[in-house]
């Protein structure tokens, strides 16, 4: 039997347990896995993918992790731009399929679009919560989509931000985006495009997380800002892709989620390999040593991690359990004679 | 909407149309897929995976297949020769993700065991009906697993079979095999392992399709055989794994699936890259051409290709529609505001 949660199961799980309780709990689950990471006990190969111009632009990546001898999870995600303006949908979309590495059955398919958002919400709180000083209380936005409304929540979380200045090239998106986070009840400042420098100079923490295309970065121009400075660089996930200015990140510490992809696909692919600063997992276990960093400029490069979404997964699949939520299936089925490709068909 | 049919669905559905019908259908789509093959507009990065000695020896690959601009499709497919004894299961069990390359939404997700076996049943027969003399009728079988079931089945719809001389170094798979092709009706000879050179001599076409571990191979000892035997070699799938003697290969026109995986995996490990013969597509293609090869000896190094996995699927996606089986289930949603990730939770 196999649990398939839809979308909509998702989302009667996290009503059930309450939004915020989810992200805590992710937050909670995703940093307790960090701290306890084995790089021996995790394979995540390089994310691969289709990427095609035709018939829209889009995306589709395979990003698979293992827990050695406990778990398979393969996300695949889609990118495709369009689909907000064209087509009523989300520009990332994505499914995680887990395994049971004894059998290789399929155990569990859920969508992963909200998983995807809230997951990447949670990295930026736990590195922001090691790198950004404590008393950060201005937070920028640059690229007001989807992903941001999970960053800015998910960073409420682990800081007290008290002022929000928000930047979108889309008027309608930046407009739209206090109603999104008005659960939030944060004042929020709109900040013009051309004024992406005064939103630079007065935020404590920033996000980056537009959709800025291969060789069109970066989106911030490098300027005046807080010695404190903490970033998280969202958008670069892509070979080409850049939101922030190279001047910037040569006097950053820069922090990847994953070193070896970051330096194929993140801000890193612009930092010499022996400059980059400790990933995440790093962070974590080494927390104390690197809170050091919160009064000079940091940046965690997130270009978004396979054992994010299995943590995030196993999450979900526990929380389905509990509330009783979602369908069970019998995708696949033992055979009385396992040697029998017809078998199942005298059922 | 995604249309997910589990084992259950499949099976119904094959029943449906019938499953000889399925089965010359997928050899005959398969066929002119391969006929109409374009390099261009098909991309199939090499298959990836995760192997594993704990807690089982087992193997998870991930199969991507795109045609540009129609139709991707993800199989993720399991080998853990542990599951018939311990489990109950089919060694190889697998699933197809089918993706919407416009939106990256899945479209359909369907259990795919059976049609893998069917499908390299249907690579063999196309194979052997470009390799094989008209006349054959004596089937050599060494390996009486699932996979023997579809091979026998698909090659006697291409030649007509009147012998079938099968071994597998367990007894039981061996003695069960009559059984589970009995609706073949055609007269089944067990040869000892210790005969597999008298079967070997006697065979017209040639199947090998055991479980060899990676570096026990060959299974078969060189030998006297037939100067137009043709032979489907189909358990070699992995580096290091081989049935066949280097000495046969040498002599053989090889014939790979998909030559760059062949090469890494197949039984085309041990032949020099210059001495490749033309591959599936090619055979097909050029048929006239390669028929001259029906008096010689000739390899087909069958690794299982992600192509003949998404026509597969394509195939009984379509017999799911006329035979409106399988379930609809709203796994990814539209949203009213694709920047807003908290909207699926107001519903």
């Amino acid at each position: 039997m196999a649990k398939v949660l839809g979308a909509g199961d998702v989302a009667a799980v996290v009503r059930a347990h309450g939004l915020e309780r989810t992200l805590d709990d992710l937050i909670e689950r995703l940093g307790d896995a960090l701290a306890g990471f084995d790089p021996d006990a995790l394979v995540t190969p390089l994310r691969d993918g289709f990427h095609y111009d035709h018939p829209q632009v889009g995306l589709l990546e395979w990003m698979p992790a293992m827990e050695v001898g406990r778990s398979i999870a393969i996300k695949t995600v889609g990118y495709h731009p369009a689909n907000p303006t064209r087509r009523g949908l989300p520009t990332i979309m994505a499914t995680t399929s887990v395994f049971d590495p004894t059998t290789g059955a399929l155990v569990a398919l859920l969508d992963a679009t909200l998983l995807t958002a809230l997951r990447t919400g949670a990295a930026s709180a736990i590195a922001t919560d090691v790198l950004a000083r404590p008393g950060a209380v201005v937070l920028g936005v640059v690229g007001c989509g989807l992903q941001a409304v999970t960053q800015v929540h998910a960073i409420s979380r682990v800081r007290r931000v008290e002022t929000l200045l928000v930047s979108d090239v889309d008027d309608a998106v930046v407009k739209g985006f206090a109603r999104r986070t008005a659960f939030l009840d944060r004042p929020t400042t709109i900040v013009p495009t051309g004024g992406l420098e005064d939103l630079l100079a007065s935020s404590d923490v920033l996000c980056t997380c537009t959709s800025v295309e291969v060789g069109a970065g970066p989106v911030i121009v490098d300027g005046a800002h807080h010695p404190w400075l903490h970033v998280n660089a969202i958008g670069a996930d892509f070979p080409g892709k850049q939101e922030l200015p190279t001047s910037l990140l040569e006097r950053a510490l820069v922090c990847p989620d994953v070193a070896e992809q970051c330096r194929a696909e993140g801000e890193s692919q612009r930092v010499d390999a022996g400059c980059l600063g400790p990933d995440l997992a790093a962070l974590v276990k080494e927390r104390n040593r690197h809170e050091r960093s919160r009064d000079q400029l940091t940046v965690f490069d997130s270009t978004g991690w396979a054992f994010e979404d299995l943590v995030a997964a196993e999450l979900l699949l526990d929380l389905a359990a509990t509330y009783r939520i979602g369908r069970d299936l019998e995708l696949q089925a033992p055979n009385p004679d396992p040697y029998d490709p017809y078998g199942p068909l005298l059922w």
